[in-house]
């Protein structure tokens, strides 16, 4: 993820090289059911692995010598799936990581990117029904549908590198958000807000320090739940003056509540609600009456930034859209 | 909606003819905020409105004396929405198309149709937080994401035609699915299944009989809310032997329970969960034993069909898509 | 397509009945190439089939007795893209439809529905490349990546309907464009605008007027490279005082100069293209001096007409999304 | 976008401290039009606009004392379209990072990023069209629909440094790729292939070794085409033994043929096209013949690598998807 290349010495003559390259199979879109008795649970998982390793013969003559090929990353998913289950995405992604460095001599170091979708049981409404008498349906789902999940395990033989995170968590404050005091230049015509939304759609990805065998794991389910609760709790709790203070607290709030996290960085769009103007058609339209707004889509402000843990490296990507 | 040909009798001459037209502001992002002291609620709609009527001349000629700019109807939407707040998707497109319909006389019919994405509160979790003491946040919100609702109001200044509906609703059965005992024909290798998982993204429509302003309206909130769950329950409850099936009794099962709705038409794709086969690896992937499924994209199976009210004409039309 | 019902007249004592009904598999992704020597031939389609006909059972009970398996249909689709290679879209459904309707008793109505991306060849642009020097590559391919075409084809068993079309060809007039002349009511608030941006993004769909296997055939490749490209004249050359004038002239261009076609329906969303105020800054935005505007995404006007030849009957849906 | 952090060390005390941030107006949609007599030239842009700089008061304590406005960046990229219109995007995004840069004294470093949308003129097709007789219609336009370009400006004040690409550029070769060699391990199924379908989507950034206002820039229009056809030709011409192998052809190619390029970057997609299995229908289906395809959308295998001059230095970060 970071930008370093893997230069090619003996590759003398040549006026190119070969920099960082990785390949394998994206987006293998696997589904494990678990039945315990007639009470069923789901994984629902999107997982990407991506390796790298000695590959030059591949770029420079084509030669697959060195190459599994994507078509056996994939059914290596599949494979481990029934063989360990799913115990969590993080886990998962240890299983294979871990799996294809010891397995392939030529690979040195894997990645694997997980997406899980969340899905609820959808409740028995009737007591009495006729269908089913007192039994309960446990082995029916509706897909939670709000953020997705996800993961990024990275292992080069000897040290993990775990990643967890979301994405598309839509949330709202409809009031305590002021924004006020900032730079004017020529080209500034904003007026100050002093009360107004705040939306935005959360993508935050933190960095567990966990990086060794030797060291005791992470429960990664109860860790993602207890950040993704701190974070929203944060972003209601915080009265706003600008979305890079909430941001901050978001962030502060995790790495001070979770020992296990180290780094979090988020991208935050600013979903505008714009008040609408509606004195033309000699109506107010004040926030403190409840009002209408326009909610736009482009242009918006993107506010992003990284928070650590007091004397921690900074390791998560400026760019967090693939993960 | 149906394809009526609106013919042009005085046209002579002319070898082409305009039909059906309508025009009209489309995805009017709107969001309204009620405040009731601290507690805050919020609507969230996307509203397109579609107006026709005497439209003969700016199609000839590009006479707009007839044309109220689609502007104009979008800013409509904004006053109206503060004007009238919005009690329910069905009852702000009500004040919409009656509004277009009675105060532009060149206009004879109004459709509106509107998708609303819900909201729900985020939880103050921690009873002694720093930051809000014993106060309850009340104006912090998350975006539900999972079904989205739509509705489709029509008026022709005498009659209502109203649609509710839903889309984006993913359920899944992890058994009690059949499918076996079909037709095969040379092209036939599907092999037969006693149990498999039955998956679906729910787009549903149904047509209230209310039509006239005479008559007692009915409580869309409510209507909505008890559709959705006659419809989830009846997928969870059906043991199904097809898809057709499943459609046919979550259809049924809302007309049988909501005397409001005369009619409904479901477009369901059959997301297919493909065991995989991992006998190569030495595995076995019995269903029994909690399986491995492929999730695939396309193709997929489709089936659609509309389930009446004995003796109700079926109104919604075919396709589904724009609603 | 039309919102016909299908009673069920002998499902006497059930308080519901089954409607409109159709099934099938959907996108399926077909590519075939025809190779002439070393120059090679793409056809890339997405077709989607839907199946109506004695379809009762399978709704009311779950009976799969008359159900031709969708994943059937799909084989059938890849066997005649072989066995009758793809001539056009429009000749690949009707192959098919007949194929469904006369095969199989039960299927009364079959509706193919086919989505077809185009593809242009590389130029191979150095005289003298090292790689290949004279020979020309004649197997290499660009995706042209503008309009997608469509076609519907219908069967009943006796009658043809064949619709073709195609989306997302975005054109714009910088010039040549007024709107003023409007109805004014409280809540209009627009400027009259003597010189703008004319955008769209072209949605249409063209019923041919062949229907028996008794007529000649019209030639659908020439017919769809002659329909575009008067589509695009007209709304080059049509100077226009709104877009319902400039989608008529669209129209009327193709009625009058394509005898095989009788009707056509476009749906035409306005992009708006906003001057932007420079006047804050002490600038001024003229559109005779070129100016500069803001694209605007949500919302948009939309205009949706439907042009018939003199006499024709209106066949084409008014929503024209799933075509 | 490499993952510097910006540590705070005189935040003592603090668990927490602010790591990299940055902040601006996102997708700025801006069209300029440029008359030229009654000839006609667009340039369709999408802007992004992210600053860096003393930003710790404003997310430690929500101060804005150092925040040019996110809507006041907006205000500017369309007031320099006017004052400089756009020549290329990367000499638009040197314009615009420069002067944010130079004129915040706490803004100390700017990155442009820039989509363009590529039109095309309609060409008038009738010499003599009775619309507009001999004249040419110069001011109509249809989007060309293949690849976005891409770029991507950056200045801290002293260094340039600009990214130029593209993306969505799907190609295909149908013969003259073949498979085989590769590992097999437990998990291998796949069968060797010897003619097969090589399709990939391009995502390709590359960089100019220009970055001091000292030097000579680069023609940025010239330098496009070039590059882009360098790519499609290296694509074309190579007799492919992997993915990897063409992917490094093409970005030596560009290498070697533009001499202010000294880095590139591509995600390839490897766009599956399975050959459909028709032998259970009697059918043969070989590629020497022509053969159908299955063209599969998920998973796909996904070829990523850097290619540069030797001894340059890999500054293109590895995960392309922002840009």
């Amino acid at each position: 993820m970071t930008a370093t290349s893997r230069t090619n010495p003996s590759h003398r003559g040549r006026p190119t090289m070969l920099g960082q390259n990785q390949y394998g199979k994206a987006e293998n879109r696997v589904v494990k059911i678990t039945r315990d008795g007639d009470t069923h649970h789901i994984k629902d998982l999107n997982v990407s692995v991506a390796l790298s390793g000695d590959m030059e013969d591949v770029h420079y003559s084509g030669s697959n010598a060195n190459v599994l090929p994507t078509d056996t990353t994939k059914n290596t998913v599949y494979a481990f799936a029934k063989k360990y289950g799913i115990e969590s995405a993080e886990q998962f992604g240890i299983h294979l990581a871990r799996h294809f460095v010891d397995s392939q001599e030529p690979i040195h170091r894997a990645r694997i990117r997980i997406e899980e979708y969340a899905w609820e049981r959808i409740e028995n409404s009737d007591s009495g029904s006729q269908f089913i008498g007192a039994d309960e349906v446990k082995h029916s789902f509706v897909r939670q549908g709000q953020e997705t999940r996800t993961a990024q395990i990275t292992y080069d033989g000897e040290r993990w590198e775990v990643f967890s995170g979301l994405k598309d968590l839509t949330v709202m404050n409809s009031t305590n958000s002021e924004f006020w005091g900032y730079v004017k230049d020529r080209y500034t015509t904003l007026k100050e807000a002093y009360d107004r939304i705040l939306a935005t759609e959360v993508t935050g990805v933190w960095r567990h320090n966990w990086t060794s065998d030797e060291d005791r794991m992470p429960n990664w389910e109860r860790s993602y739940e207890q950040s993704r609760k701190h974070m929203l709790d944060a972003f209601a709790e915080t009265y706003s003056l600008s979305l890079q203070q909430t941001l901050y607290q978001m962030g502060a709030r995790v790495i001070n509540s979770r020992s296990e996290i180290d780094e979090i960085r988020f991208s935050l769009p600013n979903k505008h609600h714009f008040l609408v103007d509606l004195e033309p058609f000699g109506m107010e339209n004040e926030t403190a009456d409840g009002a209408v707004y326009f909610a736009a889509d482009r242009p918006y402000g993107l506010i992003e930034a990284t928070i650590l843990r007091d004397g921690a490296e900074a390791l998560i990507p400026v760019d967090l859209t693939n993960l």
